[in-house]
């Protein structure tokens, strides 16, 4: 089995990782919304330019599932990532609004060897999405679980 | 346009709003896995018994989105909801497996008017969704935005 390119000593604190970029389609918002968050400005493009939103704009929640799907393609598929116990903070900071590409970047704030489990270690990232004007609309902070190298091979 | 069940007013300090249940299906795992969170727990039965989570086990954010669902329908889309400006915190306590039934509630821990905007009011909630067994796999807690019962009249 190939070596996993992101092992919990590839973490550096300080650093970060270009999450590359999603655009966010009408149609998207309108699915997601009908499934999991069926409020009339998830729904409705007037009735998203009647509120404080000011458009079709995506529910939070879809959101979060965005930065998960970059997160995924650009660290946690090829890493040895044991999963996450939560997350400590999210801010939805701008409306996401139908047409909007939004790009991520995930910082490392801090990591640590777990003193329980001496096969991984706890990686404490910040990450960030930007709209296409470069305006910050989404924060989250966690820490993720990922296998020493050595533990993982 | 009839008044909406639950304004800032309605929610008291203490007390809990059962939030209905939601069988969680296979399918449903591997859909929202496949387009959000492609990580073979999620996608892949066999994979899933072999990892830590002990079976197909659906995405952190797919729990997340059936949590917010389960208060669409309960609480916000008859409420004067306005929205919320984040989370304060997630935790994934146990994994939830294709077959599970989760039944959710959401406690009033807090509520104050808002400052800056006088029609509105802050309400802080937990919520909680437990499995079949009646086990906790999911805590939320978060600020959420209501107006007041004669701003939304």
């Amino acid at each position: 089995m190939a070596a996993k390119k992101w092992a919990f000593e590839d973490f550096a604190e300080g650093s970060s990782i270009d999450l590359g970029s999603k655009d966010v389609t009408a149609q998207e918002i309108v699915e997601f919304a009908s499934e999991f968050d069926p409020q009339p400005m998830h729904l409705d493009e007037a009735a998203g330019r009647a509120s404080i939103l000011g458009g079709l704009s995506a529910s939070g929640w879809h959101t979060c599932a965005i930065f998960m799907r970059l997160l995924c393609d650009a660290v946690l598929l090829d890493s040895t990532s044991q999963g996450a116990p939560g997350v400590d903070r999210i801010k939805w900071k701008k409306p996401v609004l139908a047409g909007d590409r939004l790009s991520g970047t995930m910082t490392v704030l801090a990591k640590r060897p777990s003193k329980s489990r001496p096969a991984i270690g706890l990686v404490t990232m910040r990450s960030e999405l930007f709209n296409q004007r470069g305006e910050s609309v989404f924060e989250l902070e966690n820490t993720g679980m990922f296998m020493k190298r050595e533990a993982a091979a």
